[in-house]
């Protein structure tokens, strides 16, 4: 294998996609292309199968290496077209800035800074999971090429000290130790000794040259032999083989120029045409997909309800569930929670250490630790998120769980599973000031529009058992993530059936030719209802609307929306920050400030979230 | 000194707080109180100079120990009264929840896990900063009191890997090691070496059984000797000496409850009597604050520049800056920034590693490693934000820097600045869709409507110099944090004075008697001016309002809000997801979906943000 060739092709290839673009960042793909070249020769991945269930998982954690991916997918054979490498950054491309799974052979979308690390631990759990549900275990590796800065990122730390006690020996990490960041030397403000600090989470470390390759591929071996998860610390220059250039941070984020370029090719006895490509390299790279096709039709597994369930085909009945009891959300969400796990083989989650109080435990399962369903994810809320991404990209039918405050943690990989219309499910307990002595810290208020305003997400607020279903039932046919905001206290309010919200709304409260129309959800539906009955007793005709997902009401036709809205005053009750009511209503009953600590009754009270109150302002307007 | 009777005392007051409020957490008070009672014959804090700036820090990382605070404070003499106590978690008190910088002797707000160690951070290199600006060295040490949940959050180990470059000798964490959370025993997910973790960052470790008053007493004297930050791991039981309940998971969340409290008095030989005050306590913790009040009164400073500017006396001048130039609003914020550092000495910040792009680098300045200004944060957006938390704590005025879309990943350090009213400056360069070519994961969208929603923040979206320079004014003299979001490309609008927009507004193409109005602001505003300009052409009197601060006009009075947008037709455009602006308009021109790679000006056109076609479908409306 000449290891020189492929490095030197899919280095060369980079730059020119780059320089084509006039946007890109040269100095991560020419400093990991010998790396990748070596790694391509241990790594199980094929273009006729991109997809199958047995393959290794390789992750640019340092998403900003998207040509350099790209050059390997294209030269491997998957569906990357040259026209698309030289198309590198344009609309409509399939080699966007950063990579993104619509394109063939992207794993998962990263970018934004260790993110990628904490997916892949998560795709190592995933795959163990999977392992201990078949009848066949999976012989997949996970390889995660990470840098400097995806390991300063708190959500690395995350998800590494959760790995220790998962005992991964399924992954690799290969740490591109460059020393450069953007600001300069990474020794301004990083200093760490990485071999300690992985070695306090029992991770094997190897050491190596990142541009030798005999050491890269004897690091590879022990690495895939190992019984525990693996650090190849590979000290590389960044921009490796740009001259001048080579080892400095102006190589990161700027185009090396054809100039440049010309010169480093030359250096590199390599040709100096633009989007040059070696026959002899791609024929290398197809016995990649050669190699693991052989694998993957050697792969077989029974066809147990486990595997259906992984290829989609998904029970459930939550038409049994008592809807008449009312209750806290958060219990509701119990019991549809623990009817799903038992009914769906895929259906699995768990808490940021708060399953007690976010009602999570799925009582007929062991721990995850354990082979069961309930995954013990410690205080870890973003790489918590970040790793049922990575589940979710196994065909898992994961949920992640803590308070609605601390969505806020988390949020950065929720934006990515919204982005990469993952089917997740977060479960946000404690949804507003309701959650009373704890206090402003622990009371969520800009937190519900944050969410309502991600795309592709869908957030629902119910009031009730028979609303928390049918938002299930919705969230289990969405193809995108789906946000459950859930009270801690009994919502005093119940249905005897389970409407129908697939417009995001329902009449709670319904008055035969109504002038006055308020909306609300989740725990204040039973105060607007409230309010409805004093207007309709001064003769004010109002019906209450609950609305437990904004995200598709919007997305309702006009007729639909008119019918109830028109020519009505709209009045809007939430206990949050929501100003996005304002899209439906002229007067909005909303928490301006943040919340106080006292009983929950006084912290409504406190706020003007009584009926009497808001009856009366709305009769004097 | 009677440890065990400060212990007792401090434990039992703070189990008849919880028993009264019926909520709270005795399991860390009862765990802490050894620790806490040997630590008060070390700490230099007073009660008669709470705010004195030679202070020791004293931060409980985990806030749900606020009981014990709260005793601690009142049996110390400060401003919290047995029936402050006794009104624990009740509206209105100055014993909530979680600690709230309004109650006298607390530190720093904290509650959201791992905060606290960040803010510890932030304060030993605010110290340090002090220090060397001052004729006089401060003596102040940090005392952070942490846990497993502050220790396995990202955020604690950004903050503690930053530390090591600082070499923060003032810095001391105890650790309460517990070994339990929420969902039980902290091992079914938790098994780092913390000596190894903490040894790969270079702080000393010493370990010690955290209810053995000598050891305890050895390694507070050890640490405060160190010539370098310090981890004591101190080994506890969590609720100690509550009997049945010490080391259980139960005792973390719930009161223990009379007959459990009255039995565990029992056991240690202490009154039953519920909010017993042992005189003897309160003496010989008076001790504590002569002890300070002699450092303090002997603490003298020459009253230079920087002193005074810590002190609230500041100048500077942003009237001779060059108005006209059309420029990116990064660009006009960078001329700003360094004016701003230039004249006044407490103002200070950086970059998570994004100083060039942001443009932050203040010129004239050194690394803050070399006693500069210029604050090398890492790759640690979330640290950066606790960070300045605490330097906004010491009178520093400080500015921390990433693109709009990473404000996400420092977003629950950003809550706290506001709940906690802290002058602090974010400035989130790269606001849009205009990123261009790095895609939608690098492309904000719901960022700007999550920090509108925030309460006490202010978010200023300037267009031009003029417009930054205004919002800068307000800044400086809003006693509450503001975050400035700019632009990455020219925004090709500027105008030749500084508006008033005190109410968050001004007009930026104004035609009488107008009929229709656009509200826009940042890089649309120059787009806003052009679809009006059409609109006229075609006979529609619009004129465009600037609204770089919705925040203010939000509080603006009704009759200047009607003066503006009474009976016209009101139309936004802004390139976000802002549905906060159908508070003003009937009809926006926002985005619905996450962005695109591509060139700038292609994805603007992609979604929409085009005058002809914007203006077209105002006059088909």
């Amino acid at each position: 294998m000449n290891y020189q060739k492929i490095s030197n092709n899919l280095k060369f290839l980079s730059v020119d996609m780059i320089n084509k673009a006039n946007s890109g960042h040269p100095g991560v793909c020419m400093g990991l292309s010998d790396i990748l070249s070596v790694l391509s020769t241990h790594l199980n991945i094929s273009k006729d199968y991109p997809e199958h269930l047995n393959r290794d998982r390789l992750i640019f954690s340092g998403g900003h290496a998207s040509a350099l991916l790209y050059s390997f997918l294209h030269l491997s054979g998957f569906d990357i077209s040259l026209d698309e490498l030289k198309n590198f950054r344009q609309l409509g491309s399939k080699t966007p800035g950063h990579p993104e799974i619509t394109t063939q052979g992207v794993e998962i979308a990263t970018g934004p800074l260790g993110q990628g690390i904490a997916n892949a631990v998560g795709y190592a759990m995933a795959i163990k999971f999977i392992n201990s549900q078949l009848n066949q275990a999976l012989s997949s590796k996970v390889y995660c090429l990470c840098g400097d800065g995806d390991l300063q990122e708190g959500i690395s730390y995350e998800a590494l000290s959760l790995a220790q006690s998962q005992k991964l020996n399924n992954l690799i990490l290969i740490y591109d130790c460059n020393k450069i960041s953007i600001e300069g030397k990474t020794n301004i403000t990083f200093n760490e000794d990485i071999k300690a600090r992985f070695s306090s989470i029992d991770f094997m470390v190897i050491e190596i040259n990142g541009h030798d390759y005999e050491q890269i591929n004897q690091a590879l071996l022990s690495a895939k032999n190992a019984n525990k998860a693996v650090l190849i610390l590979a000290n590389t220059n960044i921009a490796n083989g740009a001259l001048e250039l080579q080892g400095s941070e102006k190589s990161h984020g700027a185009p090396l120029g054809e100039e440049l370029s010309i010169r480093a090719k030359q250096n590199a006895a390599y040709p100096v045409e633009e989007f040059y490509i070696d026959l002899e390299v791609k024929e290398e790279l197809a016995k990649m997909s050669a190699r693991a096709n052989e694998i993957f039709t050697n792969f077989k597994v029974e066809n147990n309800d486990f595997y259906k369930a992984l290829n989609g085909e998904i029970k459930y009945d939550l038409s049994k569930i008592d809807l008449n009891k009312m209750d806290a959300t958060r219990n509701t969400n119990e019991i549809i929670l623990n009817e799903l796990a038992n009914s769906i083989p895929t259906f699995l989650g768990g808490s940021a250490d708060l399953a007690p109080s976010n009602k999570t435990n799925l009582k007929a399962f062991a721990s995850f630790n354990e082979n069961g369903k309930n995954i013990h994810f410690g205080i870890r809320e973003h790489a918590m998120a970040a790793i049922i991404n990575a589940f979710a990209r196994c065909n898992l039918l994961a949920f992640c769980a803590t308070f609605l405050v601390f969505s806020d943690y988390l949020k950065p990989a929720l934006r990515l599973s919204a982005l990469m219309k993952l089917k997740n499910f977060y479960i946000f307990s404690h949804d507003s000031i309701g959650v009373g002595e704890d206090g402003p810290t622990h009371q969520p208020i800009e937190q519900l529009s944050t969410l309502r305003n991600i795309p592709n997400l869908l957030t629902f607020r119910p009031a009730c058992m028979a609303e928390n279903i049918a938002a299930w039932q919705i969230a289990l046919k969405h193809q995108s993530p789906s946000a459950f905001v859930l009270s801690r206290s009994n919502t005093n309010y119940a249905i005897n059936y389970i409407p129908d919200i697939s417009n995001g709304v329902y009449f709670a409260y319904e008055i035969k030719d109504y002038t006055h129309l308020i909306i609300s959800n989740g725990s204040e539906v039973k105060l607007a209802i409230d309010v409805a009955k004093i207007l309709n007793e001064k003769g004010i005709k109002t019906s209450v609307l609950s609305m437990p997902c904004f995200n598709l009401f919007d997305k309702a036709s006009c007729e639909f929306k008119n019918k109830i809205l028109k020519d009505k005053k709209v009045i809007a009750i939430e206990a949050a920050a929501s100003n996005e009511l304002y899209k439906y209503a002229s007067k909005c009953f909303l928490m301006q400030s943040f919340g106080e600590s006292a009983k929950e009754k006084d912290v409504f009270k406190h706020f003007g979230f009584e009926a009497d109150k808001i009856a009366n302002e709305i009769i004097k307007a």
